[in-house]
């Protein structure tokens, strides 16, 4: 029985084939022989169950096969010692039990990478797997969302007036709407440009969407995010966190989910398609 | 007795001028008319010391004496109401107990303002001020900092060998330089760029700062910022995270402290000046 990855031959060691085989689901069975793809040849190269021929070190053993990122090879394992049946397609993995059916990509992310909303969007809905360096793993769950939330957004001013660079109205509904300053409304930026109709920035134009879709919508600040939004009012807690992304490491994405998280609320993102905003919802798991 | 604020006529409602004077320590005398600034201005009018003259509202008020933006006047009225005197200069200002000193500047920054490190960095130290829309205050407090640990980085590696895209040794010191794997220490990209002498981002650099100012450099992931660094031992806590930073809105800023903050590490802030590396101190506070 020969073993073979990338023209890299190995013995066995301990296991037969078939027993291989039935536990780790690996290989392609060829003109009898067995077709490892890299990372299965090392996971059981690690795992003692084969043995490279002529006899080599581990760098060796990994310069023959793997030609890609050391985290390639980590996800793939984490997957394997949890008991899957695993396949990959670049940093995209799939998983199964035995006997189960195929569900939503795992896709290595590493820290510094540099994300842009599109290409978030387009694989979901997936988990979002980092390893740092001391194989640490943070685990997140991404999926498209059409929030819709039932508050009175319905708004109507009386008199707006600008004095200065001050928006204000004597007369506003809803309650929610502007800040109260001595017997007038004081408009933010944000509802002055939402009356004025003036869409400044890409965030005015997420402020007026989520408006739209009938949030209450309030400044995130003091939880490093754009808006925190009610939908319904705002006695209760603020139910998501909303911010606006275009490109950003990932690192940074993942602080503000996991500050999100700190104070129990839900992170959306959202951005552009071209001139489409969409939302992700994304959140933390402890596993998978 | 005449009170004047930019071409707008003033009289006192309660209190006498010496009264004012002494109590809120605004304004200036000159040829027997109280001239004050508008900030003075509109805390009195809202304190209802002063009635304007003609009679008119809040908002034309507001738009007689004040051109700026309404957040530089509610600084200044927070300021005032913890029984301070306080001076400004555009968005900074100074304030002092009645026979203290005055001292580092409370600034005004806004949540949504895109801020570089530098300009962060010529008005340290100082208390950065940011009020959200409900008028709920947030501080921080930055300064320099040369950070110095004492720690051994004092790095050699034996044979180095790098295997496609894999930079390993068989042989390192200190301990905690590489990680572990089977019988082999694997180097991050941090890691290999250092021994390999190639910085080819500014994170390289910052890594490469930190090693020399002898700490231990390790992932910061986990806590959405580039390194963690320990002084000493990987025994004790991490006890800086460090993020490097060029230009940022603020809010990202505050997320990044806020989220160290709750894990209990203090953060810095690493930037360059021109060719050289800075770092900043930086942390909230509860009040001033």
């Amino acid at each position: 029985m020969e073993i073979v990855c990338r023209n890299t031959h190995f013995v066995l060691s301990g296991m037969d084939i078939s027993q291989i085989i039935n536990k780790y689901h690996v290989g392609k069975m060829r003109d009898n022989v067995l077709e490892l793809n890299p990372c299965e040849c090392i996971y059981l190269y690690m795992k003692g169950k084969i043995m490279p021929e002529p006899e080599m070190g581990l760098p060796q053993v990994i310069s023959s096969v793997f030609t890609e990122d050391l985290y390639i090879y980590y996800v793939y394992s984490i997957l394997k010692e949890k008991g899957l049946i695993v396949k990959r397609d670049g940093n995209k993995f799939f998983y199964k039990k035995t006997g189960g059916e195929y569900g939503i990509p795992v896709i290595l992310i590493k820290e510094g990478d540099l994300i842009d909303f599109s290409s978030l969007y387009v694989d979901l809905p997936a988990i979002f797997i980092t390893v740092d360096e001391e194989k640490s793993i943070t685990y997140f769950r991404a999926d498209f969302i059409d929030p819709e939330g039932n508050a009175d957004s319905d708004i109507s001013i009386g008199n707006p007036e600008k004095l200065n660079n001050i928006y204000y109205t004597t007369n506003s509904h809803p309650e929610w709407f502007g800040q109260e300053f001595m017997g007038v409304k004081i408009l933010n930026q944000f509802e002055a440009n939402y009356i004025s109709g003036e869409l400044k920035t890409d965030e005015d134009k997420l402020y007026r969407d989520l408006i739209k879709r009938h949030f209450i919508v309030k400044s995130g600040f003091k939880y490093g995010q754009n808006f925190r939004i009610y939908s319904d009012s705002m006695e209760n807690h603020a139910e998501f966190l909303v911010s606006l992304m275009t490109s950003e490491k990932w690192y940074k994405i993942s602080r503000a989910i996991r500050l999100s998280t700190s104070v129990r609320k839900k992170t959306l993102i959202a951005g552009f398609i071209g001139n489409d905003l969409k939302y992700i919802y994304i959140e933390r798991l402890r596993d998978i």
